[in-house]
């Protein structure tokens, strides 16, 4: 069995290695093979087995990171018990529909969406690197669909850009990259460049810039039917004696930069961004439902940790009842927490001053979500807009178009805010109500003509103020991590933590499931050699 | 009634108006409205009503073109009857399944493929401006799914870049960028731009080089974790002890550029290549089924037309019969000809010289698609690659994996070749076993150990050999454009054209129903009149 604690080499070390002792085609076939490994640290579901007859171990927090570690250490052999405060399962997995309700800190809301509707509060998609979320959706029969992410006619809009009127993104991002084309052309043929390129590399970033950039013959980015074919049409092509098309005016090039363009492009590129993106069809709560039907009567719901105690023998952890305020006692050869650092920090731990002091330093950030239930789908009827995104400058951030039933009728849900930062706390800091109008009012400069009255109902989750985690996820910082990570992952005696805050892909599921096989990893090896 | 011959005025002369009429406010709400209508020439279905009682209106071809044609002339009290040359209705409008045949001059193809999987030969992929075509689909029931286009986990290949190598697109694409950055960055920061671009900008531009391009602090385009978010990773993020990623390294501008990946780049934010796209769900040919389910009743098939005739007082068209070779005659009032013009050219049409000419000197250009069966679905298991296309400058030019059924077990159908060009004339040339043993030879070179090993069976249409077509579609050029076009759509005494190539939009079905409309409309207005 291989050591947990090994340290695989890099793969270009890995290559190194291939290529001293087997030469240049051996080379060759292990980069072809690796090209396609290096998506994700995830090597399959851990090799756990023979597991000590009558091991236990306790699991706290039934989120994705608790239920993945309590499936795989119970199909390993071990006894396991999870502890649940809320009153279901998935932690931030998490999907509500009407009839549900959101208890937050000092508000309750009952959500009155349209059967088959619902809001995302936690994570909504998934990145096609992320193997092991898509491994799981797979062995658990979780059907995912594509999420719309890039839409190049959805929005962008800046308070002081155009007026404060809305552009396509489609027109921005044609005319910021033929502006820069533009303007790098200019460069090189004004020899601005000629120490820097080849010359054989010049004439190809001039054919680059003069092709992507859509320039004409004097390599200006210019009104013509060739820009017409990215950006569109004052009138579009068509059919018949009327079919010529008529390109529209480009924007200039301070227009262009007043929208702050690239930061959406940019977006679009970072890597948990790219297409192809993917959800599980008819709401996120599926893949917890589905860690659920398999480790669910392990759970004790509505059971609130106190204190968390080990010895060498053993671990014990103190609760009370959240509904009869009872209290109880659990004990376990092992425990795996998966409670986040906001809350495990305000709880009697007993392990290292190192670790706490990693528990206690943790920052989470926070962000709001606000789901907007309208009368018809008329971004897709009015706007032709299927999915993606439209950003804007004020407090919501960006509204969010559903992917999934597209040109269907009636109600339909879409994503009415998604801030982090000033723009969250100061929906955090609102009423439901509140937040519900700011948020039309706010989405309205994208729609207006719709966007209030085909309005129908409302729902949000200010992740700050759920009393279960008091934030959205951990913000690490390069000085944190440095400081802090490997304390806050190390095992602890009997104990090891869990969850996106103990992986390098924080905030995401993929960092919560890589993190308890990691950490059931090595406490296996651990329970095995004690 | 709208005169059908009016030219509408552009946007832009509207808002003049508007604007001189109504002010700031009337402009700004005018412009919101227009904002979304601009995507299309497409105002809804055409508006016939009140056809003269008896009319009768006789249409060539079963394409998309021409049941629209007899699906609205119908609806507005015409008596219509479709003259088809094939044994099927749809044109190219088709979708081949196991146990298909494909009749090409001079060969014959079974399909062998499992049931459920289909290649599209002809159009495969909707954009969402392309309201007519979408309209018709919600109004005749076909069922569209996302078509995914743009895959940053996909790949680019040329022959001499990287070695022969394939580099994932996303890999590219992040260094491209970069470099394009770094460069732009330089020559901004030598003030080889101050007298074309303001201070403000120029600061702005910097900052957008900066983040846009990912560049140190030093406006250099380098590894780093930061490059790494975009680009990947030698190690992944992980969770856990060693959850730290490794970022890889960045290409080299001589590389990237060696690649052309601005080519891939510009082709994903061409308009009609722009995310969102759509498909129907199961196969193109739901659409054509669609219409036939409409309109079939109207169809004869089989029916070779041979001679268009027409006096004052109608049409006559002599045909044979393509199984009995028995002769038949049609007499209608009016008569809508969607045969393409590489046929059309051959018969003899009683039409006036200038539209003769502009029906013979309009070329079609040439297409292959090769559809590769294969056991198993490697491209997402093994490489992460869901949708999209890989490209080359082989002469396949691309392998697109399929959209649909996304994790699925069993045999998928990826396309394995989609040249224009050079490329499919040397495709066309072979016969089909050959066709088949140059994609695997040429695609394997994105999946080597898997390409030919798990491959089942193919099939392939190569469009210059289909005998009802002659081609793929047509080919204008700017030049012919002004030479012909308005001959080849006006109304010819009793007989009018119809089909993408009478259309701004050539070689997409969007153009064959508008210029379908467009035809129709100004039948029906010189029918009214008459």
């Amino acid at each position: 069995m291989t050591d947990p604690l090994f340290v695989p080499p890099t793969r270009r070390q890995l290559l190194t290695m291939i290529g001293k002792a087997g030469g240049a085609a051996a080379l060759y076939q292990a980069m072809t093979v690796f090209g396609h490994a290096a998506e994700s640290q995830f090597n399959g579901p851990p090799k756990l087995s023979g597991a000590r007859k009558g091991s236990t171990v306790l699991v706290l927090g039934a989120g994705v990171a608790g239920m993945l570690a309590a499936y795989e250490l119970t199909k390993a052999g071990y006894n396991v018990q999870i502890l649940e405060f809320q009153d279901r399962t998935g932690g931030r997995n998490y999907s509500v529909r009407g009839g549900d309700t959101i208890n937050e800190l000092g508000s309750t809301q009952t959500v009155q969406f349209a059967p088959g509707n619902y809001l995302n509060p936690g994570p909504w998609r998934i990145p096609y690197h992320h193997r092991t979320v898509l491994h799981y959706c797979k062995e658990l029969g979780v059907e995912l669909e594509h999420f719309a992410q890039l839409n190049f006619n959805a929005m962008t809009h800046r308070k002081d850009a155009y007026g404060g009127k809305p552009q396509r993104f489609r027109d921005l991002y044609v005319d910021y990259k033929g502006h820069v084309a533009e303007l790098l052309g200019k460069s090189l043929n004004a020899g601005a460049l000629d120490t820097t390129v080849t010359a054989e590399d010049k004439a190809k970033l001039l054919e680059a810039m003069r092709d992507w950039g859509v320039l004409d013959k004097n390599m200006a980015y210019t009104k013509s039917v060739k820009v017409g074919e990215q950006r569109g049409w004052d009138r579009p092509p068509g059919g018949g004696v009327n079919g010529a098309p008529i390109p529209n005016e480009v924007g200039t090039l301070s227009d262009t930069l007043s929208t702050q363009v690239w930061k959406e492009i940019g977006f679009y590129t970072e890597e948990v961004m790219q297409a192809t993106m993917f959800q599980p069809k008819g709401g996120m709560d599926h893949i917890g439902k589905a860690f659920t039907a398999k480790v669910g009567h392990l759970v004790r719901l509505g059971t609130r940790v106190t204190k968390i105690a080990q010895d060498t023998k053993g671990v014990t952890v103190d609760w009370t009842d959240a509904k009869t305020g009872a209290a109880g006692q659990s004990k376990a050869d092992w425990l795996v927490c998966t409670i986040p650092a906001t809350i495990l920090g305000q709880l009697d731990i007993q392990v290292s001053t190192a670790k706490k002091a990693a528990i206690r330093s943790l920052p989470y950030g926070n962000s709001v979500k606000i789901g907007l239930e309208m009368k018809r789908r008329f971004w897709e009827t009015d706007y032709a807009i299927y999915g993606g995104h439209s950003f804007t400058d004020q407090d919501i951030s960006l509204i969010s178009y559903p992917t999934g039933n597209w040109f269907g009728d009636g109600p339909a849900v879409l994503l009415g805010a998604y801030p982090f930062g000033i723009g969250a706390y100061r929906l955090a800091g609102m009423t439901p109500e509140k937040r519900i109008a700011a948020a039309l009012d706010q989405g309205s400069v994208f729609h207006p003509a719709e966007y209030k009255s085909e309005y129908l109902s409302g729902a949000s989750v200010a992740w700050s103020r759920m009393p279960w985690i008091l934030g959205c996820c951990a913000t690490w910082t390069e000085e944190s991590r440095a400081a802090h990570y490997q304390d806050l992952v190390s095992l602890d005696g009997r104990i090891v933590l869990a969850g996106e805050h103990c992986s390098y892909y924080g905030c995401w599921q993929e960092g919560a499931l890589l993190s308890s096989i990691d950490a059931i990893t090595r406490l296996h090896q651990a329970a095995s050699a004690a």
